[in-house]
């Protein structure tokens, strides 16, 4: 039977994967480097909200990105021609990128002590949820006109995040999408999850966001600080 | 190395699937059953399409629905306030459905012969593209607020529809969206694709892609009389 074939083959996947995303983490918590796991589908805006957040941010040459696709350059030349550094992961049929990729990506882009690293995931709101690559914060992005009921049909991914963005602020006019009812799914699929609104397109939220990876940052480093 | 791992262990699995398919496909194009498959990015508009077209399908009693989802009946339960028959696989941490679901599903719901069965799969732009589920159609279903860049960085599952949909376009006037680029896009990685264009909230070219339908089956039709 296929279904339970799947399940045996992914644990020692799995094991190996944690291995290699618990020594990412060790070596970038180390050099106090905060690194960021974008995840949401296709089209959720992950490359927009990196290009605005690179925009605003003081010193964008600190920022480094690793952007996982299926195909293209299409990513990494976007985060370049908006003044950070980029590495393209491309993965051909593969659905996520996973711990040993980072490990490689990190030491191709040798960031500094003390700087930000975001991940772009491949765009899948199911499959990157089951792989740690090592970082210190997860995001799942996702927009109104995916609608109100993805927290509940995608529980795995919403459940795994740190902060949730509810990116396309600029659509809500547009579509029909009930954000209390939004609100109250995400929280029940995982109460710990901080919501922030933006806009990739107009910059609503956008200084929001930036507080709070910056917040992230602060508690890194007062933790190697101990 | 897990990329390599990945990629060994996955052969014995698609071929299983195959095995499988190749049963579905035979058991239902003996029946004239016109199976397809809608796949897409979570919140493209699958089920909306569905509602859509069982509203205006002359007889929807003799349409049935299987429905994959990682978790809920959400949509297995519009499916059936629409007026249709619907099945539910709920996938768990799955991110697809598969021939297997896919046969037992066909056992369940038993389809009389001349019948239209639905497939709506997991939320997923990857990994549906490579488990064929011996359906007879296969539809790509994404939306102007995903981008035009998706058929470059999705290429497997693009270049595996019969129909691309592109849904929302009550949405155009309100994203950045160059219809023609993405026209352009979908036909370099797919030449043979046929490309309708619909809105299931307005009803939009819900006609249209009925009839691509109906013709698709009147081929299904027109070769077992054969």
């Amino acid at each position: 039977m296929p279904a339970a074939r799947t399940i045996n083959l992914d644990h020692p996947l799995l094991a190996s994967n944690q291995a290699a995303a618990a020594h990412n983490r060790e070596h970038l918590d180390a050099r106090r480097i905060l690194t960021v796991n974008i995840m949401g589908a296709p089209g959720a805006g992950k490359t927009a909200l990196l290009e605005a957040t690179i925009a605003r941010w003081s010193r964008p040459e600190t920022i480094a990105v690793i952007e996982g696709d299926q195909a293209t350059r299409r990513d990494s030349d976007r985060i370049g021609a908006a003044g950070a550094r980029a590495l393209q992961v491309e993965t051909g049929l593969g659905c996520h990128l996973d711990a040993l990729q980072i490990h490689r990506a990190i030491h191709d882009l040798d960031p500094p002590a003390g700087s930000i690293v975001f991940v772009e995931n491949v765009g899948n709101l199911v499959c990157p949820a089951l792989f740690d690559l090592g970082e210190r914060v997860r995001v799942v992005m996702t927009a109104p006109t995916e609608g109100a009921d993805k927290p509940l049909k995608y529980p795995p991914m919403f459940r795994a995040a740190d902060i949730v963005v509810l990116n396309k602020c600029d659509l809500l006019p547009h579509v029909p999408f009930d954000f209390e009812q939004w609100t109250e799914f995400v929280h029940s699929v995982n109460s710990r999850a901080r919501i922030v609104l933006t806009s990739a397109l107009t910059g609503e939220g956008i200084d929001e966001w930036i507080s709070e990876l910056a917040r992230r940052r602060d508690e890194l480093r007062a933790e190697s600080a101990r």
